[in-house]
């Protein structure tokens, strides 16, 4: 299976097409983007290291019966998988505040929420993906009510394996991002990619707010060490999936 | 019964104790302002303008069983209420998008929408007055979920009533602002004020869309004849009021 045109070519991947039509080849870029692409800078090995990390993801929520689009990964920086129709939504589901939630709310940061909020976004680079109620989203036909409902439901589900597989990773699962879509055969699937990227990731043994950020933050706010924290993570994975 | 203490000024009205601890009088003013009181200016006449109408749209909506905190009006600028612990939420009524809703779904001005929207905003002038979702309404326990259903039925109720009451004038009601508070009795009741400050509105006999606006965002969007669409406004009120 090799790569044939590019598709599309988005902040962190390029999307390649395939021989198969239901194929697709996803290219991780080491290009790094924050605040709606208003900050932009390069993590050298991130896109090696974020396949990587969301190859084996996907691959243990396949295992706990989440479907997904991973297919295999052809080389560290490169996945295969089940071409999707986008559903335009940015899905956040939050266990600790942090973030815009901060922001918006005046919550403090690292309030532990009793529930896990799933939060929708508008996926739409030019309004700046903002928060959608409920309504809205029924307004704008975004999905189905059906479509939502089940999204919901899978979220919760990921958030459960995910949070229990990074704590293994001595890691505390703040909050995260999910892609889903709709592929040929109408199948709800999970896509894109769970990374530091996508997810606030703490290192659990660490007290410091500064120290302990292992994700994008660490770009976002210039924290610095950002390659070697994108590197632990990823060695903390692997060593968990060894063990 | 006179004003006695200052007890709080907002950007629209100074709230005046008196010597009834539950009646308060509130002055309006002629002061305007935008975006987070960003933009800051005086409209000549506003206060009296915006006291008039909303006394009468209180009495009315008083005759038609929404219960409110409009007791008098002993001055044109001045309206005396029944005190009420403001519950930190402004509820937004939406029967045509315009402002923050196109800005943020990508929906065109004038889009009609199939059904009302109820929103709720934090009413927090340092986060901005973000919009709420029901979930995050529900995790800073703004208001009971009793209260947040009431509120959306009597918000809807009081959009019936407006709408058609604006129709009468020839005004077509785009959308509108409510503010809710619990007396001392634990009633819920309609508060703040109703007037071109806090309502969008329409001349139905203009179609240009910078002709037709009759309210605040002449101010906002700098459209000029402030006071004369105001007070073309209150005309239109008193005039269906005598018919
Ligand atoms: N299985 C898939 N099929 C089709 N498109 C996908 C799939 N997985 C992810 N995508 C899309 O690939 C695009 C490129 O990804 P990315 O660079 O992260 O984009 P963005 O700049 O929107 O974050 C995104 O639009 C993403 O939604
Ligand atoms: N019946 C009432 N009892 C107590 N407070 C009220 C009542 N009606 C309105 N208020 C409050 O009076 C304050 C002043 O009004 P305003 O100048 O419009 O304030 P803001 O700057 O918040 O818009 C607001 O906080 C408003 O919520
Ligand atoms: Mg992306
Ligand atoms: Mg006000």
């Amino acid at each position: 299976m090799t790569a044939n045109q590019k598709l599309y070519e988005g902040k962190a991947k390029i999307i390649y097409t395939t021989d198969d039509p239901e194929i697709l080849l996803a290219d991780f870029k080491d290009d790094a983007t924050a605040f709606n692409a208003q900050k932009r800078g390069t993590i050298q090995g991130k896109g090696s290291i974020n396949c990587t990390i969301s190859s084996k993801l996907f691959q243990q929520l396949a295992i706990h019966g989440i479907k997904n689009h991973f297919l295999n990964s052809p080389a560290p920086n490169q996945m295969l998988v089940r071409a999707v129709k986008i559903v335009p939504l940015e899905v956040v589901v939050r266990n600790i505040a942090a973030g815009s939630l901060c922001q918006q709310t005046g919550l403090q940061l690292g309030t532990i929420l009793e529930n896990p909020l799933v939060e929708f976004y508008y996926k739409d680079d030019n309004l700046g993906d903002p928060l959608l109620t409920r309504d809205r989203l029924r307004l704008l036909k975004l999905a189905t009510e059906e479509q939502v409902e089940s999204i919901i439901n899978l979220a919760l589900q990921i958030n459960n394996f995910l949070q229990d597989f990074w704590k293994k990773c001595g890691i505390t699962l703040v909050d995260f991002k999910l892609e889903f879509g709709v592929d040929s055969q109408q199948q709800l699937l999970l896509a894109d990619e769970i990374s530091p990227d996508t997810c606030r990731l703490w290192d659990m043994a660490e007290s410091d707010p500064n120290q302990r950020v292992m994700d994008k933050d660490r770009f976002r706010r210039d924290l610095g060490n950002v390659e070697n924290a994108y590197q632990a993570v990823l060695q903390r994975v692997l060593e968990v999936l060894e063990s």
